[in-house]
């Protein structure tokens, strides 16, 4: 270890799973840690709202501030590690105190970089300090890293990826169990896999929250976390993902980031970020995650295609994460969080959807009465859709009852979908609102 | 851009199909990656052994030098790019008068680094050059990024992974059309996807290179090339690869480099480096992995498994790896090659392998006769082999002829299924030497 350089201070703000993680994780693997990254990592002040909770770690060692925005003011402290959450409030208050003091930031908080990344990275701009946020997306997969760093030489063509562990560990167990949603979401809340409120993990939120972060660093963008078109797993049904897998495919909650082509008379180009439930057919490699993992794929020119997978959550490898920027960090690298300086990122148009094309599934949920097959196929003629393949699965015992029908279509305008739907619109024939699913584009 | 900073200049040795796909790479995305990069990046002078040929690339603004040294004494160069090949020779010799002279290095030359990478780390470390090789190891893939930073905070327990594209083409042909090795062989030459003489290739020297620089990173080791046991994967037939399907696995040429406990009694842990066809369970995620695509896991103790998949050769992706390396150096990023000071760096003991435990595929040839399987079962038995499965596949039309016998064993020291081959060794019911292929461990 080179003792010429002076350690690295750092100020850790938030004691929780996170938090405790990145203490064990310097207390366990010290002298690695120090040896690449040349110095010493020395955490000198923590923080947090419960001094005396017991955390089955050691912190006698460590200066105490119940005012976690004292940590950015403090003499001996080089580094925050911001672990505390929460996407405005004391956090971002401590953000920016401390890009404010020329210190350089850690987080593991994607809501806070989704909604605020953009003033913090001028914030550190105008202090010329670093702030770094690998753990804030996809865990302890160095994806920010390789989307930054490894593939800087590509124009991006696409990113996407399964960005949320909750919603992945709940439809492969609704794959492999037949649970429906409900069932398996309590399963993932035993388990520890989702949380007791799981709404932003279920509705697709945090997903989202990361996309927005991935897009802004590979299209160079502003980060436009409200330009994210989400929509989450709660209408995926057990009887979705048995109609997908005859057809040829599995459900994955999938974060998708594209740019139009500049061809819309404006000269810029335009972003589209969705996140949605896709079918994803079964030899893609996104079909193969299954269980917490995320998994990432940025598709460059040059490069082609490029996957990252691995633990999309847990207090081991977001603290990887995090210390990973320490290293960083501690080798004085710190370059734009956002891969470009900030005054260049480009504030990008939202695309319209309605112009892209795609396949798509959709389940109509039907009453079993002669002429319902005639009137749907009908309004999908209609309005231009051209069906690839059509399963009608579960007759109902008695006539007039409920019956799943789901058809792949082929390759064509989405808006062509949505006007077929819009033609059935309030018609007897359908015992609740269809549910379209996008097909994966290879 | 950044004006303010001057140019990085380039010195490009070789332009052959990666030397081209730089100059090509840095034409179409040069705005992109000069803002990434904050300076411009600007090829000054090239080398290649026959200036007048027709390479599609415009040559005109660049100084030539038939001798490629000269590029590291040029005045106006500040980087040399080693894109000629060869592990000795003229490489080695503009590699070490760059390093020498105290300008950065880049190279793709995987055959270099693996058998001379500690010297040159040396050379670079006493001028305070920056020496990167990212597109040595898996073409387009920032494996060597992902493991020297990305997961620069972890205890690395295991690195495998598919590292030539080559013999995974030939591998999954044969698995998806039946074919025998030679046909499949004959058939990736003509796509482009085996050279002229695959040797390098096909005999596993080329996955060691590979596997000898990932786990000089992980391990924080000397780079050990001559201590890689390498297997390549001519002897595996197209009923290897039947056998194995029936059995549940795939067939896949897998480095694998991981250390032994320091429980030798030495206090040092060992390193176990080997490349060889080895048996993947369908449900892992190198099962998946097909055509020319490479895969590397990381097996950290924080972070878990990560793995990163992508194109591993071709001009596209071993130009992204290149210029990828041009723009950390741009940026003033250039810790050491290797992770460690280069001072710091670990000769480590070889580990036995007669002392690792595993299971095994085992595939004899034997005469169609009764008591041959008595006989070997026999032997494993006497050598404490313990069999999992069975299959006894073709039989024979007449009696007396070839007869295709596979097993698996059960997990076992490693010793004991070389000792039950060499009790069988010399019976006249074993037509050919037996073929031992691995089970990778999970």
């Amino acid at each position: 270890m080179n003792g010429a350089q002076r350690p690295l201070r750092i100020g850790l703000a938030g004691l929780g799973t996170v938090g405790c993680g990145v203490i064990r994780l310097l207390d366990a693997n010290r002298a690695l840690i120090e040896a690449r990254a040349g110095r010493q990592l020395q955490i000198t002040a923590v923080s947090a709202r419960d001094r005396t909770r017991d955390r089955g770690v050691d912190l006698s060692a460590f200066a105490f501030e119940s005012d976690m925005t004292a940590l950015a003011e403090r003499d001996d402290v080089d580094v925050v590690i911001e672990a505390a959450g929460g996407s405005d409030g004391p956090a971002l208050e401590l953000a920016g105190a401390t890009l404010g003091a020329g210190k350089g930031l850690v987080t593991a908080n994607k809501a806070m970089v989704a909604h605020h990344g953009l003033e913090l990275a001028e914030r550190a701009a105008q202090s010329g300090a670093a702030l770094r946020f690998e753990a804030a997306v996809a865990g302890g997969i160095p994806v920010i890293k390789g989307l930054r760093e490894g593939a800087a030489a590509n124009s991006i063509d696409r990113i996407y990826g399964i960005l949320n562990g909750t919603c992945n560990y709940i439809l492969t167990r609704m794959e492999s169990t037949g649970a429906d949603f409900a069932d398996a979401l309590a399963e993932a809340q035993e388990l520890g896999f989702a949380e007791a409120d799981p709404s932003f993990d279920i509705e697709g939120v945090d997903a989202a929250h990361k996309l927005a972060i991935l897009a802004a660093i590979g299209f160079g963008a502003k980060v436009d976390f409200n330009g994210v078109a989400i929509s989450g797993i709660t209408q995926v049904s057990a009887a979705d993902i048995s109609q997908a897998k005859a057809l040829g495919f599995v459900i994955r909650l999938v974060g998708v980031a594209d740019c139009d082509d500049p061809q819309n008379g404006t000269g810029r180009s335009a972003l589209l970020q969705r996140v949605r439930p896709c079918l994803v057919p079964l030899d893609h490699p996104l079909a193969n995650v299954s269980g917490p993992t995320n998994a990432v794929v940025a598709e460059g020119n040059f490069v082609g295609r490029l996957l990252f997978q691995g633990a999309g959550a847990g207090a081991g490898p977001t603290a990887s994460a995090i210390v990973a920027d320490l290293i960083d960090l501690a080798r004085g690298d710190a370059g734009p969080p956002f891969s470009l300086p900030v005054a260049e990122l480009e504030a990008m148009d939202r695309a319209d959807p309605g112009g892209r094309t795609g396949r798509d599934y959709i389940r109509f949920t039907v009453t079993d009465r002669p002429g319902v097959l005639a009137e749907i196929t009908a309004a999908m003629r209609d309005a231009g859709v051209s069906i690839e393949s059509l399963i009608q699965r579960g007759r109902a015992k008695e006539s007039g009852g409920e019956v799943l029908l789901a058809m792949v279509t082929h390759e064509g305008p989405e808006r062509c979908v949505a006007e077929a739907l819009a033609l059935l619109e309030g018609s007897p024939s359908l015992t609740s609102a269809p549910l379209v699913l996008p097909i994966l584009r290879d």
